[in-house]
Parts: C-alpha cells; structure tokens; sequence
C-alpha cells in the first residue's frame, strides 16, 4: 500500500541567490559557515530542501567556484545533515560553468531554469528600469538540454523553475524527447521578477492547466509574492520555497530575521491550511527524487 | 484624503445557515440566546459582520417569522452592539417572505443570491445525490430585481452572492439599469454548493475578471473550500467569510468549537497574508455600506 | 487502424427551439412537412444531424405529444433518411414528458440540459428583462439522472448541453457513478442565454479544461453567438451547431432564409479552417453514437 | 460625432521575416521589385498594412541596409501608394542598427518586440530543436525602452509584438512612465514560434485580460496557429496579421501562391465573422496612428 502523501508541504528555502546581500538583510550567508548556520536553523524550522548559490568568501559575489560550492555543501552537511541540498545551475558565464556543479557533487535536486528572458531591477512605481537594463538571462535550448541530460546521469532531479508560459512551452515541447526527463516532472513556478510574470491566480491556474498529469509542483514569489504565492499553493496542494533569494521581509514588512523566519511562516500557513510540514524523506518522495 | 484600506481584511461570519443542524455540530446557535453568545464571540476573535438566518425556537428548521428575525437581531445588538448584522434574503416559499426582512428590519447589509441552480446534497466521492435531488433554488430575475429594489429603498447594501458565472453575468445583465444598484458594487463568491462551482484558482479569477471595477469582494466556501477560498482571498486583496453555516471543522479536520473558531482562523490568515483585521466602522467604509 | 477523423467538422442544426416563431422569421418550421423539407435542404448543406422540438400543428407552440413528434420523425426520414435525427428531452411539464420521447423513439442522440437556471429574454441594452421573469429552467438531478437512465437504455447518446460552470460540476459530479453515462462523453457548450454564460474565450478554455479527456464538444450560441462561437470551435478542434432556435439571421444582419443558409456558412467555415465537413457516418464515430 | 468602426477588420500582411526563403515558397519576395508586386496584390486582396525585413538583392538574407529598405519602400509607394508601411524593428545586430529604419524613414507604424526569448527551430513532434538551439531574441528594456523613444520621436505608432506574457508584463512596466507610449496601445500577439507561446484561446482571453482598456490588438500565428489565430480574432473583434513571414501553406496544406492568397483567406473569414475588411484610412484611426 502506498502511504498517501497529499496533505504533506514540502517547504524548500533558499538562502541567498544571485542579487541580495548583506547591505540589503544582514542574515544573508555569504561563508560556509554562514551558510550551514543558517541551513540548520530552516531545517529546525520545517525546511526539507536548501537552494544554494555559493558566494565568493571575500566579495559577497555569486561564484561558480567549485572549491566554494564544496566549502557551503560540507558545511551544510555538517550542521544539518538531514537537508536535501538543492544547488543552482544558472550561475556561471559558459555553460560549462553552470552544469560543473551537478557533475561535480551529483545533488539529489537542481535548479533548471526553462527561458531566456531580461532579468533587470525596476521601480514598480514609476516603470523606470533601475539596474541591468540591457541584461538577459540566458536559457537557450542548448543550455537547457545540455543541463537536462547532465542532471539525468546525475540522477540530480530538475526543478524545472518556469517564470513565464513560453518556459512551461519549452519544457513540453523538449519532453517531447522520451528520454531526456524522468518522469514525474517537477516544477518551481516563480512568480515577480521584472521580465517575468507576476503572481496571479490566473497565471498558476494556467501552469497548473499545463503541466503532466502527476507532476509536483512548488511556488516562490519575488518580494510581496512570496507570501501571495505562497498561501496559494498551501491552498491548493502546493509547496512551498521561501528564503532571503527571494525576499527580505516577512509579511508586516520589517526585514526577516533569517531565512528561517520565513520557513516559520510557510510552517504555519501549512498549518492553517490543514495540511503537515514534510520531512526530508517525505520530501523524496513527493518530489520524487532518483536517488 | 482618503484614508487607505487596502490592507484591512473583513471577517463576516454565518452563523447557521438553511442546512446545519446541532446534530452537525453542537455550537449551531437556534435560539435567539444562542445567537448573541455566539456573535458576541465571533465579534471579539475579529469578525466585523454575522450573517443570520433565523431558526424556529421548537423546531430547529429556517424560519421566515420575523418575530423570531426580531429576536435574534435584538439579542446580537445586546450582546455585541458594534457588529454589522446581515440578514438572509433567501429563506422563504413566497417572494414576499424573502423581502419582509429587508423591508422591516432595514439591515446594513443582505444576502442576495445571483442565480437559480441546483441545490442538493451529494457524496462527492461516489456521484451519489443524498438529499434534495429535486431541489431548485430560486432565484430568478424577478426575485432579483425586487429584492435589489427594496434593499435600494431600504439603504441595505446588497450582497451579491455569486455561485455561478451565470449569476454574475445576471447581475451584470440587471446592472445596466443605471438605478438598481448603488456603485460600487459588492460581491460574494459562493465555493463547493453541489449545483455550483467548487474553488479553483480559475473561478475565482474569471470572477474578478468580469465584476466591475472597484467592486469589493468575499469569498466563502463549503466544507474545505472554505480555507481554500479564504487563504487565496487574503492573499490577493479579498475578504473572508466563515462560519458554521459554510463548514462545521477547522482545518485538521475536528469539529469547530463554535464559529468563532473560524473567526480566529481567518484573523491568523489575515495577519500571515500581512494583513490586518478590519473594525466595523472600516468596513463600513470597504463594502461601501450606506447607512 | 483507426481511421483519423480529428480534422472533420460535424455541423449540427436546431431547426426551431422552444421560443422561435414564424413571426420572427418565416422559415421556422412548425407541421411535419416543414421540418422535413427544411431538415432535407440541411442536410445537403452539410448538415449531419437535426435537433428537433416538435410544434403544436395548430398553435405552433412546442409539443411534448408524442403523435406530433413521430410525424416529425416520419417527415424527416423521408425526406433526408441518412440525417441523424436528435430529439431534444427539454420540452414537458412533468419528467414523465421529458423522458418520453428517448423511451418511444430511442434516437441516436438527445439533449441533456445539466443545470436549472434563469431563461428569460431580456434587453441587453438596457438591462430590462422583457419576458419570462419568473421563470426557470429546471434541471435537477433527478431529472439528469432520470433521463440518463432512460438514454443509457435506450442505445441514445447524451448531448449534454453546459450553459454554465455549475452545469458542467453537475455532470462531472454524477460521472462518478461508473455507469450513469458510456464514455467518452459528449458535451455542446450553450452559449449567450440571458441566465446562462455569453460567448467568451476564457469560458469555452475553461469548459475545455474541466471536461474528461476524450470527451467530443460541440458549440452553440445564440443570436451573434452563434457566430462568434463557431468561428472559434473551428478553429481548435470544435464541431459546431447552427440553425433558427438559436439565431434567426445570417452573419451580415438580415434574416436567414432557413437553417440551411447557416449550415451553408458553417461549411465554408469549416474550409476555411482547413477542416472537411463529417458525414453522418463519420458523425456517428466522431460523437462516439451507441447505435 | 465619431465614426463606428467597431465592425472594421484590419488585414495586416508581413510578406517575409527573417527566416522564411524562396526554396520554403517561391513566392517570397527578395528584390524591391518583388515586394512591390506583391503588396499590390495584397492591397487589393484587402491588407490595408504592409510588414517589411528587406532581403539581401544577392544573398537572400535579412538586412538592415537603409538603401535596400529605401528600395524596397519605394517600390511598395510606387505600386500600392495606398498601403501603410510597417517596418520591422528587430533586424540588426546593434541596437543603431535596429533603430535607423525608424529614424530615417518616419514609418506610420513599425513593430516593436517586448521579450528577450529562445528563438529555434524545433520539430514539434520528436521535441529536437533542429537550428539555432543557443539562439536568443534579444530585447532588452534597453532595446524596448530606446525603440520606444525613436518611435516616438518620429510619430511612429509602436505594434507591441507580445509572444509571452512577460513582454506584456514588461510593456505594463515601461507604460508607467507616462510619456513613454502614446496612448492607447496597439498589441500584435504572435502565437506559435518555438521559444513562445502556442495559439490557445486561454493565452488570448490572458493578453486581453492584462492590455489596457481602449487598446487596439491583431493576431498573427506560425504555421497553422495562422488560421486557428485569425479565426478567433475574427470572431471577437480583433485584427488578423497574414503572410509568408509566419506561415507558407494555406489552410487545405498545399502552398500559398503569395501572402495575398492568405489576405483572400482572411477577407473572406472577415465576411463570415459579420465584418467589413477596413481600408487604410479606417486603419489609421482603427490602430490609432499618429501620422
């Protein structure tokens, strides 16, 4: 008999991604040791996954260095060894770069970005881009294939992070090919970052509309959409990511004490909406991760 | 200047509706006694609004005496004068039993139900209809339009009650005449009736998709739909209704205390969603009420 | 093999409904004789199967005499013996009256209304309704359930007509019972009753994402619906379902000279999707008939 | 008192894009002299705009030559002075590439591409992408925003080409810098490319849903999502873009024999929605052009 998983939320967190920095929250880990700190605080409070993007230890830089990656990871496991670590693969100039990390350490679960799109900061108010105006984040089907087919000899699960339709098409149309996903699929919809969609219900509802039949799904939302999403998903036998990647706030709007101020959140949404927090190997399963 | 409510969230409760019996749930209030305590209760855990439908003292069933209307509204403003107290427009066999309440008691606000629908009990997991299989619940444009116009003559704000797009659309049909409603509108989404629609993302957001703009808006829902509709509503701006009208448990699935129980739920939702619980007079000023 | 059908258009014709007269447009059939020699110019139009409500040789009111209805039938299969013949189970009093005709005909295929509702007709300028009021269409689960037992014995296809969401839950609901219905089912999408839903995008995409996969659809839609709703179905897969009940005019303004000359436009519709006309045999797989 | 154009259907033709060739279909004009003949044949088929990428005479491929647009532009004025102009914005490697035809030759109207995306070539049915697997369409809010300016500058209405719903997002941003856009907005949405999204009636109700008020919108679609795009437009009031830049069949499957056999196609759809195909100077006022 299967045990029946489908009122378990996986709550992921996600430490600190490409942009935010201590100037913005102080709680945000830039050494090892930082990280495996913090990583076993979300652990105690509910986090299963932990989504990292390694900083340079004197700059504060995101680095693809994988002697750092490897610093962040053993500490992690030192501190809370029962998390399952979730490394990105979009940091890195070269696509050599971004698919190191998964051939390296062969995580149970990595980030795969699914589109090309701009990726700038913004004043939401005024509509005057702030930052990276020329940027763009490059996801091309080469990049994507190409990490898709490392993370399967990894056995690494994908965690197919869609911020548009056009990145939910891309996935569909190169699932197409038998082999180059194992099934069940599992998505990150991410939902706020000026060049991509922000959180409404009826953007979920159509990815939902989208997606394989059997496929898990999880939510983050940039800035306020954190919490919109969030409380959507528990609603609706979603999951969870939060952390200062995402957002440096709890919900009254003060800064967030940690990631594991959020985790505390999403723990009690969880709760409000019936529904349990999710351990690491509940986690493996409803995720379905290969190893 | 306008003093900005946009981050209150409403409370409404219902106490009992046409269905719930004490063999449901202990806590249904019958009598006009039972009605105060409990209102009194779901006032002080943040509930602005109680919406009634008066219950035979002997019997238990719905009533449309207003004698017994009377008792029950006399024993809410004792015991918690502040709340807005709602009042049922649909119990009744005759169009002039549904409208006597409006036009006696002149209450801030009343249910107005949107469309003509099915209304029966069902086991959602075997296709079966239990109760009422050939029930109707009437509600047709002429039992629409006489109900809006003595609200309107009443100053009684009217609660659309929309458990159907074909509802919503009635009411945007009758909204033409440019006299019946006072603007802006205020509308409340109906999840999970058997003979309507159950909560989806997709409902809710073809909802907000038609209503005109500036509308205000609530949600309920049946059973688990009821904190499926509520956290997505606080998460994007909506109001919540509970009460053991809608729903006898809380989340985990144990029979609610009282309907207060619910009440306190929201009120924890509201502040997750980084919101904050609106007063009486506020709402007043959000549902546009116009007394 | 199978034989691939996914690019034949099956267009279906209402020659009258239960409220179009002669006074409206001339060409409305209402003695035998009419209804077959305008069922005839249908089907030579393109036409592959003929809704009928009989009418009242004298009053030319809608009829649930069942004398009536076989003179109808007679007429038709003379004239055009190869058209699919399909009765409606709308007109009646009593549910012994609807039921009836699928009991004494046992036709390929009958309309199953799925949800009661408003039917009335109103002014859509002005927001006044103009007749019917007070009326409702019932269809409550008994009378669904009723008369698709009766379908299910008599070899008789449900077209099960959705004019709103609730309608469409309604059927899904009772679609739990293994064998209420033979699958795959079939569903024509109503749209543009004053109660019911108008024609929309996100409606016909929302009725499509909640129906069983498999399922065949059909549109209708009255008055410039008919149209709009048309157009739309060919262009995704869609059949389509024109004629007098639902539109008593051409696409430019003017009155149709019959129910042909919109079965005309929808065949050119058709060609101009790149799609072929289905005859009555390939009718008869495409909406999976039992007979 | 203001004219009624609502009814006016806008046939926009794009005679080549970037990738299309004479091996696909002969009909492809390469020299001035080609593009001439065939906007006269599209301008009487009823296209009211001409789309132009100007060909290398020599290599075929796609240039941002000024004097080879001129050319181009000069045979198009000399053979149909009537039809408006619409030169394509994205041709060139540098952004002043991409700028000059908009600055130097004032167009009325010129397209203007708000996503960065992947921009391959796939077979739809093995999931391969089978060219320019790293290709990205670049437009950054950097492009958006300096393209928006030239074509400001010199009166040139701005066709917002939404392939996703984070262009639309995007162009929601920038239009909060009030002096950006003249208002009201015109939207071309482009179904179908591989990197994009898919014609659905879901993907067209959303971009509605999210385009300002007052807007005006066309559709355009690759391959079939041509006519699956035209029709549905057709039927709700939008406008229809034909032509070999995204498609070079008609809808039986054989070859078109010109983009005006497509400009036939949607004439004749125009008549079949109730429509009137609008002249060029209807299509200024339609599209709102500021010359």
């Amino acid at each position: 008999m299967t045990e029946d998983l489908s009122n378990k939320l996986v709550i992921s967190v996600a430490l600190v991604g490409s942009a935010t920095t201590k100037e913005q929250n102080p709680a945000v880990p830039y050494t090892p040791e930082e990280f495996g700190v913090e990583a076993k605080k979300c652990f105690d409070a509910g986090a299963s996954t932990v989504h990292i993007h390694a900083r340079d230890k004197k700059t504060g830089w995101p680095t693809p260095d994988l002697d750092q990656i490897k610093a962040v990871i053993d500490n992690i496991n030192e501190k809370a060894p029962e998390i399952i670590i979730n490394i990105t693969s979009s940091v890195g100039i070269t696509l050599e770069q971004r698919v190191a990390p998964t051939q390296t350490f062969k995580p149970l679960i990595a980030s795969l970005n699914t589109n090309s799109m701009n990726f700038s900061i913004g004043d939401f108010k005024t509509g005057k881009v702030v930052a990276n105006a020329d940027g763009v984040f490059r996801n091309t089907f080469l990049t994507i294939q190409t990490l898709a087919e490392a993370m399967k000899k990894a056995k690494t699960k994908p965690e197919l992070e869609v911020y548009d339709f056009g990145g939910l098409y891309n996935i569909l149309f190169l699932n197409k090919q038998e082999d180059l996903f194992e099934k069940p699929l599992h998505f990150q919809f991410v939902f706020g970052t000026l060049g991509g969609v922000p959180f409404s219900y009826q953007s979920l509802a159509g990815f939902l509309n989208l997606i394989p039949s059997g496929s898990s799904w999880s939510v983050c939302g940039v800035a306020k959409d954190q919490f919109r999403a969030g409380l959507c998903a528990a609603a609706m036998g979603g999951h969870i990511r939060v952390g200062l990647e995402d957002n440096i706030r709890v919900p009254s709007g003060r800064l967030a004490k940690g990631s594991w101020e959020q985790v505390e959140w999403a723990a009690k949404v969880a709760k409000l909406a019936g529904r349990e927090v999710a351990t690491p190997d509940e986690t493996r399963k409803i995720f379905n991760l290969l190893q």
